[in-house]
């Protein structure tokens, strides 16, 4: 039995193996009839040169070749969108509909012609232009970018045609995707549709490039060569840490988002005024996708009392009552469990019924525990374990200055919500904890769940280190995180018709740039 | 006798110390009578201690009480504008006049200035906001950053007044500096005028905090102490790789710039049209400050012939009879030794006079040496061995090509600089040789000499590693080099009386704010 094609250099073909691995279905813990390979350094060394080589040319061609591209991916993959979300839900238990068909596949789509947009007017590389000294600068592509994308959005965070793609082919340099070794099948389809984007639309066809799985060392490897311009990785820590920790030792730059546990402050006054539907709302947001989002709110806190007695016993009924999702493979339900045994280990009381997984498929019960604020404060580290998945640690503080301690002893993380009485009541209580909050956390709400990242320019999908490698980044937003994949070039005095188009006088896309300290999108 | 104070918390207090060191005067090679101490862990954690708090301070404060700070600062410097560059002098041997009186002392309150009107603005923190989803961001402080500062700019890249100085404090945080041990006189001095100006304005005053010395291991453990922020250097490659795997580890944002040898290519048009004048203009970069700046052009490269071997002629001539300059300290001294031995070992051939060094004083003659493009691209790395002084490396190459081969060999450096013909007859070669100049460098110069790094806010003073740490940030160009003192703050959907000043809808302060895709300093 033949493996299934790798793509380098713009050809599909049989890998340069060490290894073989074959996926599985959640929704029946069936294998699925598709072996896949384990790519040797034959493969990683040759997709690296063949990325090179693209990376030079990419950089002659006008960004407008860049945007035509990415357009024509996100009109292929609507064209196909049926036959990718029913191959993502086999291999990730995700529903058709409404999430693989009706969001993500549209939201990847969006962020695809979004990004195309921002190549083409050119504002993102912040082009700014001193005109006394004659000394100008813009953000330009760096080289190859390797995508380690995630489990969980098979299509919208794919490393082939997700957020990481979109904004490093924006920024002008080819991708070296890994597909993610739970959907292979739907990274190969719509690699398959970037290819003949690539040929429809004249880009070099080592733009872009999928390897389906690599040992550990190669993966490491691959950061460190020099022919590598950059790295993103969105999964666990460990893999994540391994992958920065080579990246760093030679300069490269990596960009990770890794655990986060997204706490939600609820103040005295808003579970006094609406504590019911709060209930409804966190459990909603925690249990959507099965609680596999990035943003999932792990991490409640709650002043003590009657109203916060009656939140949980409502959340308590609520996750005991709400249907049970799927989980994306049986790696994310044996970590679930271990987490949980690990809250529980630390002090923390199951709340919800212990019932049974369910054998047929890859799940466990939605779960809730709980803890108080002196025993989260006794064992910090350990309470705040991330539990990937449909479960969450509610603590019970006796004091606002408990709260500010519990949000002090947090690792960094994406988000984190404050639920606060509508008349501004809770107001002293906020201004305690606001700051410590603010300190901790990337993206920080206001009566608002922290699922559902939009994807705005304002957005910040990032935050303090272990959240992601470097709180100035955002991986979610345009043109924001193309930014990620640049680096500053600065022409002095260089003769003016050998500057790259965003810094000449005329201004021929009519980006935004900051000329003379005063941005324009006028020509000098 | 009695070592000098160091500043921790608004005091001048005895450090904790484990050792002590005594600084020399490089124009006699005499010792200078005053003790400076190595600070052990109880100062560092002292200094950690209080530039947190001072950072939670900080952040409540208005920045116009940053920028007063910053102004004050800058006026004091002025006046005491004498005895600081006296004491400069002193220890670091470069002249009173021009240099540290007339050129580097006012760049440094220059530097100041344009980071308090820039701090005062608030345009450097790229407010954006989508009112379509009520989402805001900006860029806003991270915490104490650590900096360490170079042996070359006593005064303008001074940890506790220089560039970084000025860019960590308009963002809006505390700085611990550890002062240079070569000028650690003229760093009490500064922080001396720093204490008076936070007394003056009304900051914390652990606003600005300055040891003059630590361990190795300590200065590794406070960038990765949690209570760190962000670190800045400046200096030596194994220094800061050092503290570069320290703060790396712990995802703690750090700057670095190391060695450059910022090449420079001579195309055949401009060595024959002006071959005499650039040779001059090259010497006299070259020398100046006794080649002790970070972009000195250390690294020539000549198409062979007659114009070039004439081009060498003029700058052996040159390098012979200008004044030998004195170096910064016997350190330099002996770096610079041993990396010409290197050269030579490598293949290079001295072509000036090997006149025995000036026993007085800390120097070395004026050095030049050559080697061929071949003998080049068989050690290339050897013969990029970083020369920091007086010193270049004069490289003959036979073809466009092989001076591709030269530049492609080349690790990252801080500029490169290509000189053609006037009538752009040279237009051909550079065209094959700019790409791969370009992916080297961060600032590329057309006919012009590196050194005069403006302080202009289309700078970059930075460059693909290891030239810095990474290729997106300027650590010179106000208020470009912000930014990378500060993380990434979203504000979703958070209530209108708690968003900071500069995303509040009436923009008290007129920044740029980057409003659903329009750069405009309007209110909303």
């Amino acid at each position: 039995m033949y493996t299934a094609p790798v793509l380098i250099a713009g050809e599909w073909r049989q890998a340069a193996e060490s290894g073989r691995f074959q996926p599985a279905n959640p929704s029946t813990r069936d294998a699925i009839e598709q072996l896949y390979p384990v790519s040797n350094w034959l493969d990683c060394d040759a997709a690296l040169d063949a990325a090179q080589q693209a990376a030079q040319v990419l950089k002659s061609l006008p960004a407008q070749s860049r945007a035509r591209f990415l357009e024509r991916f996100a009109e292929l993959i609507e064209a196909d969108a049926e036959s990718i979300c029913s191959q993502a839900h086999e291999e990730t238990g995700l529903p058709v509909k409404p999430r693989l068909l009706e969001v993500e596949l549209p939201r990847t789509t969006n962020q695809l012609r979004q990004a195309a947009r921002a190549a083409a007017e050119g504002s993102w590389a912040r082009a700014t232009i001193d005109t006394a000294t004659n000394i100008r600068s813009l953000h330009a592509p760096l080289g190859p970018v390797i995508i380690f994308g995630p489990n969980n959005f098979p299509l919208a965070f794919n490393g082939v045609a997700g957020g990481d793609f979109a904004a490093a082919i924006a920024a002008g340099n080819p991708v070296i995707a890994k597909a993610h070794s739970a959907h292979p099948g739907t990274c190969q389809l719509l690699a398959k549709l970037a290819v003949q984007a690539l040929n429809e639309t004249g880009l070099p066809l080592a733009t872009v490039q999928m390897l389906y799985a690599t040992s550990r060392a190669d993966g490491l490897k691959m950061v460190s060569d020099p022919r590598t311009g950059a790295a993103a990785f969105t999964g666990s820590r460990a893999a994540g840490l391994a992958l920065k920790q080579a990246a760093d030792a030679v300069g490269t730059p990596i960009y990770l988002e890794l655990s986060s546990i997204n706490p939600v402050v609820f103040l005295a006054g808003a579970l006094r005024e609406r504590g019911d539907d709060l209930a409804q709302e966190f459990a909603s947001s925690c249990l959507m996708g099965t609680g596999q989002f990035c943003t999932n709110p792990g991490l409640v806190i709650l002043p003590s009392g009657n109203d916060a007695e009656q939140f949980v016993g409502r959340c308590v009924e609520l996750f005991n009552s709400s249907p049970v999702g799927t989980l994306l493979s049986a790696g994310v339900e044996t970590n679930l469990s271990r987490a949980v045994e690990e809250l529980q280990s630390a002090g923390a009381t199951l709340l919800t019924d212990n019932v049974t997984g369910d054998p047929t498929r890859v799940a466990r019960p939605n779960t809730l525990l709980r803890v108080s604020g002196r025993e989260f404060l006794q064992q910090p580290e350990r309470c705040q374990t991330e539990a990937f998945g449909n479960t969450a640690l509610v603590v019970v503080s006796d004091s606002t200055d408990e709260t500010r301690q519990i949000l002090g002893a947090l690792e960094g993380n994406l988000t984190g919500c404050i639920y606060s009485a509508a008349d501004d009541g809770d107001d002293s209580d906020y201004n305690q904890i606001e700051p410590v909050m603010r300190s901790k956390v990337g993206r920080l709400l206001n009566d608002k769940m922290p699922t559902g990242v939009a994807v705005s320019p304002a957005m910040n999908h990032g935050g303090p280190f272990p959240a992601s490698g470097h709180p100035g980044f955002t991986a979610v937003g345009i043109p924001a995180s193309l930014i990620r994949f640049s680096k500053l070039d600065c022409y002095d005095n260089v003769r003016a018709h050998r500057l790259p188009p965003s810094l000449q006088n005329d201004n021929p896309t009519g980006a935004w740039r900051l000329v003379d300290g005063e941005w324009t999108r006028a020509p000098l």
